[in-house]
């Protein structure tokens, strides 16, 4: 057995953290072999039901749970934290003005990115998937100036995720045969979902499909989907969200597979001449637990033109927390 | 890889099914090199959220998930089945008269019991989680005449679980360390969790606690988790009763691991004067895919009495719903 590694997930008693927990406790993120204390954060009013996933999480005599810790204290949620999945966010609300959106949110992730830089394990990787996650995530790494911008990213692996399962069922192809897809830049409407150096079984993804279905279908598809589940279940994705947490995690940690690569918001460095220190999605591989962006992709005008309208609405975000940052 | 196989839950859209199917499509149930095909059963007016499941589970890109399929008809939803998770029940609501539970449960698992058999794969696992999942299983088996009783069973893992957690939490010991332990008899308050066999670290349990803890706190807590679940969450078990399920599969195909055993509701074969036919938990082995009561346990004169009392429990159901088997 590995030594014990603290896993913390604000949100806990949420949908997403419900779902995230138990799957976690199983091995299902780390591995069968690492043993886990899980560190379960909530506000206030939430930490009764947060009682009960603790007990539901402990009625499952999960042999790798060590201990599961609940607190509204985020100091003490995120003391030596290897791992922070941050998923506690005041979502959007209707005749809510994108402004208030960010600036509620700043309260939530400036503080907590302060937390974790003064609390957690000097080598905790953070994931951010409360919306909008990748200014979460700027704000968060922002306020953490003793760790790495490396360490902090956000959640793209649900939109990925996504434009697999719509291109196998256009191409009546198995997802785990589609490579080197790319989702880019926000994990809003604006994202860009990026077939062009995609294969399928070694065949050009663009050969397979009509461009008009590409730009017209899958790229909306994509883009709102999430809005497509919460008709149909009365509810937004939560299992499969946070699925896409623990395959972020799981990558990042172990590596993506062969030479495939994939979709991760990471502060920007420049590549693709997006602004640096954005938190972008690009293509994205892991090696012994550091992303690099895949370099030298060819962008065609198109994907230019796309890559820049999502680059500019998170320039505007990053405007409107400047005050944060 | 192996050849795939198919699992198929009833009450698919509700909270247990949710937990679970994304579990099992993980290889959290049959292991990570065991491709799967999920057949998703729900009452009609719940098939627009089983789509938005559906929709889900495709969104996870799960390599080892070749297919869904969502379906308020029990024919196609069993076709062929290797593995039958029976979630979707009628629970006892306020005012409800037994005889009307059972008799209302008796028109969802008779069927079933019938579908299976017609359809099902021969070698069919089945296993029953919706309340009160013994009788409902007795129903089930009785009318799946084709079939062998031993291919049945009801749900007692998440019982057996929480008395792992209640004994490890008073004797500060992990779940793992303990060994032995049996739930008998029904998935009600009348259940007898059982530590008189018990070990801890070699130890035995008896020797760690009091009488008056094991009699008075231990054996009530354990009956009456669910209700403290509801009080916490505002919300039944779910997770942790998906968990429980998903470990009995495990358990059953992959075998108990060595000299322990676990608790699982099979047909008696008359094993400790338990009445035959009965769907009764008795500590069980598995091995090849079989399952075994642990034979020549001791049972002291409080032990007697309280498998006796579950046993008398089971016999009015059984009576309630005699002409259904």
């Amino acid at each position: 057995m590995k030594p014990t590694v603290r896993i913390a997930v604000t949100g806990a008693a949420g949908n997403i953290g419900y779902a995230a927990a138990f799957r976690i406790s199983a091995g299902g993120m780390l591995g069968t072999d690492q043993p886990v204390i899980l560190q379960l954060i909530e506000i206030e009013p939430a930490l009764q039901a947060l009682k009960g996933v603790e007990m539901e999480l402990l009625d499952c005599a999960f042999p790798l749970l060590e201990n599961v810790i609940t607190t509204s204290d985020i100091e003490t949620g995120f003391k030596d934290t290897d791992y922070a999945l941050l998923v506690g966010a005041k979502p959007r609300t209707k005749g809510m003005e994108r402004s208030d959106l960010l600036g509620d949110n700043g309260k939530i992730f400036g503080p907590q990115g302060r937390a974790l830089n003064n609390h957690a394990s000097r080598g905790v990787k953070v994931l951010v998937i409360g919306n909008p996650a990748n200014t979460n995530a700027l704000i968060a790494m922002n306020n953490a100036p003793d760790l790495s911008p490396s360490q902090f990213s956000s959640m793209m692996r649900l939109d990925h995720n996504r434009a697999l399962n719509q291109l196998s069922l256009k191409t009546r192809s198995r997802t785990t045969e589609i490579k080197h897809l790319t989702v880019w830049g926000n994990h809003s409407l604006t994202q860009y979902p990026d077939i062009s150096h995609c294969s399928i079984n070694g065949k050009d993804a663009t050969s397979l499909v009509e461009t008009s279905w590409y730009r017209e279908q899958f790229i909306p598809s994509v883009q709102k989907r999430g809005a497509e589940i919460i008709n149909a279940r009365g509810a937004s994705s939560a299992a499969s969200a946070a699925s896409a947490a623990i395959d972020h995690m799981r990558d990042w940690v172990f590596g993506t597979p062969g030479k495939d690569w994939t979709s991760m918001g990471i502060p920007s460095t420049g590549d693709y001449g997006i602004s640096e220190g954005l938190m972008y999605s690009f293509p994205v591989r892991c090696r012994n637990g550091r992303c690099e962006v895949v370099q030298g992709l060819h962008m065609d005008d198109f994907s230019i033109d796309m890559i820049q309208a999502t680059e500019k609405e998170l320039l505007e975000e990053r405007d409107a927390v400047k005050a944060l940052l």
